[in-house]
């Protein structure tokens, strides 16, 4: 639960499920029910987790799971000091694009990374601060890949195999089944007005 | 331990202590030696360290010390796997400037994180390997950063004020204390000579 009045909605999923396109439309209309919206996103969200964005995201370095999981998690605890706690305290409702759970599922499910390491440091990075919505836009990952591949050049996770796609889909929905109270699982597959329809009857039963 | 037959000494103290002049001293003397030396440093060492390190040092970032942390073991994590390992399997000397110890030293003492914290995800980080050999150049923080600055403007590190890098003295101190057999400590006020003389001592008792 969020520390303050506010309202901590994430999105997860793989690349290519419309992550982004949902979290905007879901912004505009908490906006134009009077809500101030704070709109982020991992990594990056402060000037330390842009800097990190750019490194992870570079298809030329050779990064290993586990530095990459710090990478993460060093924008991670940026962030929720900086934006996401005070957006909380003053009782906005805070949409991030991707937040622990995407560690849990590329690094852990992904990557092979003991949940046991990730879990122990991401409660020191988040401060316990867990999402009050989890909205997993669900897609097969040859589908998302190939949205993705439709937009350019791919970064460096796109590049990633598919097996590696599959096990972290599994990874979410693992994650998801194991708290059902705080994840709405969509299927990203349908277009874009059904699925943005589903996120706001999910965020409505929150109000 | 190493896990090769290599050998692996790191360099510990202050900004202005003259780490990178003994190294380099050091490297010398030991090629002179017929051994072959692996040089390196932290944050870097690596493409990815190189990265971390210039988010590391900028003095326009504001970074916490959590996410400070963690950027130094993602770059300690990639300069395990990829130069020290493989170059202590070898059968090299690893002579490298700075390693876990400045951690424990700046993020533990200085900066006040736990250092179970510290500790636990250090031995992820490194797999459990320490240094051979630590020498810690100690320095009077104040002779340290009039050093420093000499060279120039100070990095984010060199900005702290005096009471934080008075911490760090002590922590590196104490570090020592508690491991009389991986550490010599050397007073780095001496000049230049004197104590590389007592570098190659503390060496060659290894050898």
């Amino acid at each position: 639960m969020s520390p303050g009045p506010g309202l901590f909605i994430t999105f997860e999923g793989p690349e290519g499920a419309g992550k982004s396109t949902q979290l905007a439309r879901l912004a505009e209309r908490l906006q134009a029910q009077g809500r101030t919206v704070t709109v982020t996103r991992e990594p990056g969200g402060t000037p330390l987790g842009t800097r990190v964005r750019e490194v992870l995201l570079d298809p030329a370095l050779a990064i290993d799971p586990l530095p990459e999981f710090l990478l993460y998690s060093a924008s991670r605890a940026q962030l929720v000091s900086d934006v996401i706690r005070p957006a909380l305290a003053r009782g906005e409702a805070v949409l991030c694009d991707r937040y622990f759970d995407s560690s849990l599922a590329y690094q852990g499910a992904g990557r092979g990374l003991s949940p046991d390491l990730l879990r122990a440091l991401t409660r020191e990075v988040t401060g316990g601060l867990s999402p009050d919505l989890t909205l997993l836009l669900d897609l097969d990952p040859a589908t998302g890949l190939g949205r993705a591949a439709a937009r350019g050049q791919p970064d460096r996770l796109e590049q990633a195999d598919l097996a590696f796609h599959e096990r972290v889909r599994a990874g979410f929905l693992a994650l998801a089944q194991a708290e059902p109270g705080r994840f709405t699982v969509l299927d990203a597959a349908r277009n874009v007005e059904e699925v943005a329809a589903q996120v706001w009857r999910a965020v409505s039963s929150r109000m």
